[in-house]
Formats: C-alpha cells, sequence, structure tokens
C-alpha cells in the first residue's frame, strides 16, 4: 500500500468504494490530514467509519481513479481544493456537512469573494429571467460572485449577469464538474470555466442522478451569504434551496409577482416565512450591511490566500486597531490589508467597529 | 337657551362653531353627557375647551343646524349614532380620536359586524380591480363587511364585492353622509345606502375638503379588525389608511405584484414594514382567528344592540361557561347568545377558551 502525501491522500479518501461524506468526515475530524488516517491501524478506523473503513486498506482498487483525477488536476484551469487548503470556501466550513474537497474548473480565487445565491425555476417567464439577469448583473457590478446551479431558466440567466461584470459566478453541478449537465447549457458553461468557476464535490465522471441534487444545493447556499429566489413554484428545488439557506443561516430574499402565476406561489410562501421582500439589487446589498461597510469595491482584490495561521491576526491583537496601523506592523499595502480584513470579517473572526476600526474576534 | 336631552345635545355639541373635535372630546371627558356640559358654568367649559367654548352659550347659532339634522335623522334608513349609543362601533372606541356621533344612511346594524377594510388606488389596474371585487366577495360570504371609502378604484371595487354578498359594506364619507362624492360612484352609494352603510362623521352638508380625507381614512381602518392594501402606489392615501391601521393595533395586510408595477410598490412598502403578505382570502381569514373561532355564519344574526350594562355579561359571572349554560342562564337562543358573544369577544370583553368555554374578561 503507497499513499502519496497531501491530494493524493485526499482523493484516494473520497475514492474509496462504499466510504460516504459522513463516514470521511466522521475520519478527519478523528485522525485529522488524510495520512493520519491511512496509517492508523483498521480497527481503529472501523470503530469511527464502520465496516466501510476496510476500503481504505485495499487502496489499489481506487488507484487508478485517484491517478486519473491528479492528472486531471494538472491541466490549466483545473484544481482540487480540500478542506485543508486555504483556498476552501470559509463559508462551506460554516455548514454542516463541508464537502472534503472540491473539483474546479476556472478561478478558484472567485472562491475567496463575497457571494450571493440566485435560484429560480427551469421554467421561468421572460420577465422572470429578465430580472434574474438584472439583478445579477447589478451584484456582480457592485462585487458579489453569483453562485447557482447552471439550470435551465433562472439558473441560467443569473450566472449570465454575473458574468457581465466585475463580480462573475460560480456554478455548482450535481454532476462530475467534467460533465456539464443540462447539454443545453454547454456554451454557457464553456463560458464559466474561462471566465468564472465551475465546481463540484462529486468525483470526475459522476453522471446526473436526482439524489445528488440536494447535496449540490446545500453547497449552493453554503457558498453564499444570502439567497436570491426569482420565480418558483411551490414544490421545487429552489425552495429547497432557500430553506437550506435559512437553516445555514443565510440570508433569503425573493422577489415577489402576481398572485395568479404560480411561479410566484414559491417566492410568496418564503415571504410569509421571513424572506425578505425584495424590489431591486439595492435592497438585497442594504441588508447585506457587512459588505457594504467594508466596501465591495475592495474585494475585487481579495484573491490572497493566506495560511491557516492568519498571519494578519497575529498583527491584530485583541484590541481594536486602524488599518493604517494595520498596514504598518504588517508590512502590507492598505488593498492587501483590507483584502484580508473583509475575508476575515466574512469568517467570523475579526469584526468591523465604528470610526474604521477592527477588532479581532477569535 | 333651550337644550333638548338625548340627541340634540350631541348634535349642539358637535355643531358648535369653532369648537373643535379635540375640544368635544375633552368636554364630554371631563363632564360626561353633552347635558352635562351644557349645564356647565361657562368658566369651567372654557378651563377644557378654551375660549371656542363661549359658542356652547349661543346656542341660536346652531339651533337651525341641529333642528336640520334631527329631521335629516328622522326619515327612513338614516340614522345619528352617539359615543353614548349602544350601536356605537365598539372598535372605534379603541382609537385615540373617536367621533361623538356618526351620521348613516342604511343599515347601522353592520357597525356591529366583524368588519375589513380593504383600500388602494383611484387608478388602479383591471387587475387590481378583479382583485379588490373578489376578495371583498369572498370576505362578505365568509361574514365580514367590506369598509371602504367610496372613491373610484379599488374602494369601489371592494364595494360591489361586499355588496354581493351577506356581509356586505360600509362606505366611509369624508363628505355630510347626504352628499357622495365623487359623482360617479352615486349609483353605488345608491345601493350602499339601500344594501349597506353610508357613514360619515362630517356635519350634512360639509364638502369636500382636502383636509378631512385623513381623519376620514383612520374611521376606514378604526372600524375594522384589520386593512387590506389592494394596489397603492408610495406617496398615496391608501398607505396612509394602512399606518394609521397599524398605528391603532389593525393587522395590516397587502397584496403583492410585479417589481416593475408603481402600483404595488406601495403594497410591498408594506409587507417590507410588517405587512402580511396575502395571495388569497383564506390568507387574511387565517389571520383573523378570533373571527375563525367562533365561526363567520353566527355573525349573520349579530343585529341586536344590547344596553350599555350588557345583560350577557351579567349572567357569565367570571368563570368559564359553555354556550348551552350560558342559554339557559339568559333564557335566550344558542344562536343570538352565539352572536353576543362574538360582539363581546370583538369587543374584548370575553375570551373564547378551548373546548367552547368562555370567560368574563372585565
Amino acid at each position: 500500500m503507497s499513499i502519496d502525501r497531501g491530494l493524493a491522500g485526499w482523493l484516494q479518501l473520497t475514492l474509496t468504494p462504499g466510504l460516504g461524506a459522513a463516514a470521511v468526515r466522521g475520519l478527519l475530524t478523528q485522525f485529522g490530514l488524510p495520512e493520519n488516517i491511512f496509517a492508523a491501524p483498521r480497527a481503529q478506523l472501523e470503530r469511527v467509519a464502520g465496516p466501510a473503513a476496510a476500503g481504505l486498506s485495499r487502496s489499489d482498487e481506487t488507484a487508478e481513479a485517484v491517478q486519473k483525477a491528479l492528472r486531471w488536476a494538472e491541466a490549466p484551469g483545473h484544481a482540487v481544493v480540500t478542506l485543508a487548503d486555504a483556498a476552501y470556501p470559509r463559508l462551506l466550513l460554516e455548514i454542516a456537512d463541508p464537502p472534503p474537497l472540491l473539483y474546479t474548473v476556472g478561478r478558484p480565487e472567485l472562491l475567496a469573494r463575497p457571494s450571493l445565491a440566485i435560484v429560480g425555476s427551469r421554467n421561468a417567464t421572460a420577465q422572470g429571467m429578465r430580472n434574474a439577469q438584472q439583478f445579477a448583473q447589478a451584484f456582480s457590478a457592485a462585487g458579489l460572485t453569483i453562485v447557482s446551479g447552471l439550470a435551465m431558466g433562472i439558473d441560467a440567466a443569473a450566472h449570465a449577469g454575473g458574468l457581465a461584470e466585475e463580480g462573475s459566478t460560480i456554478a455548482v453541478l450535481g454532476t462530475g464538474v467534467d460533465l456539464t449537465y443540462p447539454r443545453h447549457n454547454a456554451a454557457l458553461a464553456e463560458r464559466i470555466a474561462r471566465a468564472g468557476l465551475l465546481l463540484s464535490e462529486f468525483p470526475l465522471g459522476t453522471p446526473g442522478a436526482a439524489h445528488n441534487f440536494p447535496r449540490r444545493n446545500r453547497l449552493i447556499s453554503g457558498l453564499a451569504q444570502g439567497c436570491l429566489v426569482v420565480e418558483a413554484a411551490l414544490a421545487s428545488g429552489s425552495l429547497i434551496t432557500a430553506r437550506t439557506a435559512a437553516e445555514q443561516g443565510r440570508e433569503v430574499f425573493a422577489i415577489p409577482g402576481s398572485i395568479h402565476s404560480p411561479l410566484t406561489k414559491g417566492c410568496h410562501a418564503l415571504i410569509k416565512q421571513g424572506a425578505k421582500l425584495v424590489e431591486s439589487a439595492e435592497d438585497v446589498l442594504a441588508e447585506l450591511t457587512a459588505f457594504r461597510r467594508t466596501g465591495f469595491a475592495s474585494t475585487r482584490t481579495a484573491t490572497s490566500q493566506p495560511g491557516a495561521d492568519e498571519p494578519l491576526l497575529t498583527h491584530m491583537g485583541f484590541d481594536p486597531v486602524d488599518v493604517e496601523s494595520l498596514c504598518a506592523r504588517a508590512g502590507l499595502s492598505v488593498e492587501r490589508v483590507s483584502a484580508e480584513l473583509l475575508r476575515l470579517e466574512l469568517a467570523g473572526r475579526v469584526a468591523a467597529l465604528p470610526g474604521g476600526m477592527y477588532q479581532r474576534l477569535n
């Protein structure tokens, strides 16, 4: 049994047949990094992950899939982001079941941006599509990355709006990231692969399967600070995504419409349950005050990926400090420090105080 | 100076030139019924109502107006309801400035019914008018009396819907009740005078004046348990009525619509501020649980006007009691007792308990 360090270990762990996501999380929680898991006695592994842990010692069976994924990851624009990577989206760490790794095609730096999910019906009305596109474009211009699911209808319109401005867009797939589904959106997927980010937690080659879409939906909401529903019927996947967003502590927004249209009933149901009614992109931006306070513009340069020990935090101490003092202490530019502070604020590690001061929280 | 007892005193008091509504309320609060006011020394009256109280001792000037009003009140269908009358709407007593008297044409027994205000734009869309009419008709069928302002557009549609079913409708005027304004609605006003109720607090012959309409609007909301806004622009009288309703502790409901229509912006603003988004009449009825609990049907017979001492309350004591026992004690039919209980519940004097029991509150 030969286990590579680093990415190969993560791939091996997640590609082991029969070892589910919960078992993988259990093992990671118990033993830490994959190399520790593979070094642990089988009895200990089975105590945590049950009989499926036996698969971990039969690595030959998954070796081919691991090698294939490693080769895939070497291609330009391809990446595999693990829980241990600094590039792993902080907001996903907050959800109940963060995926151990993410396969991405495109610009992984978008994962560090403030973002908003936009979801809705596949069979949207022309006006619904126009709303999705226009709202997404306004958010993107304000620096928010648009997260959606690359479905027909509202999803596609939201991605297109995101691509039109600086914030760009992330498409979360329910298949392997090397398959784009549905085929109708192949051209859009190609644009996103170049100017945005395609993302999936599912192994390469995973075909479309109904039970994978709810899992996918939790990433759409989990990756974003809020979730906007544009048009949705009462029993629809969009509503499930919105409810997941609420469970994840995300702000839920919905666009109202005629009481006689079936595609507004989902939005109205959400508003009745406490979602914010929005008439304009400004309504949403006003709610996401954390972003407004630090300024969207600065987030456009937030592409740095500091190490796990967050050097800026060590320069902060636990007393309120202004940005200039931090720049002097850390020897970094205002631009860089502002971007870092935004990221740390989004991760709940620093708080912005009145008067432009910042305070470390943990 | 000769002051008639009863209605003439109320008319004299409210028709005295220069004596405003606040002064009249102050005098009534201080001295009780009008005859006590007219019997009080002028110095005492002026201490409460200021120099305008002088007008009270120059009764000859208003005698003609009083006589005219008394003659008017004798005509079939005409009535003047004073604060001291049992027919005076209980809900109006809850507002900050209940009018001392109400001039009515039609069926004053509608004042004892559970009711809902429906307001909206004069320049409503065809769909808005249809919504107002259909919602009003559904509420009316459920036993709610529709209260509105006899304006063009949503008001007219709401009245028409109310007239189509048992609950009927009350039109609150900003002019004297003997003038119907606008003329366009003269035919509707005639129907309401026969099958519903026209109501005004303003003296007979009072012409339309802009400053009277906000005062009128507080009665529209004050007479009703809730206020539904169907279509309204952002700066509109309907929104003022809705805000007054909220201040009066009434439930506010609004129908959403396209974010691109100016006539939904008022409704959306209300929903953002906490109004309930409604898609159907059932949404409203579900909120007005007090009515549902006791059943709308029973309210159709709630036409009795018991005296101020509420004989049924004396039969209740302060222990929970069921309807059958109350019927036996009071010697009244189940229908009559149920109607009375509903009225008392709406007035906040009894509470409905689980298991069909009722308890006196004060």
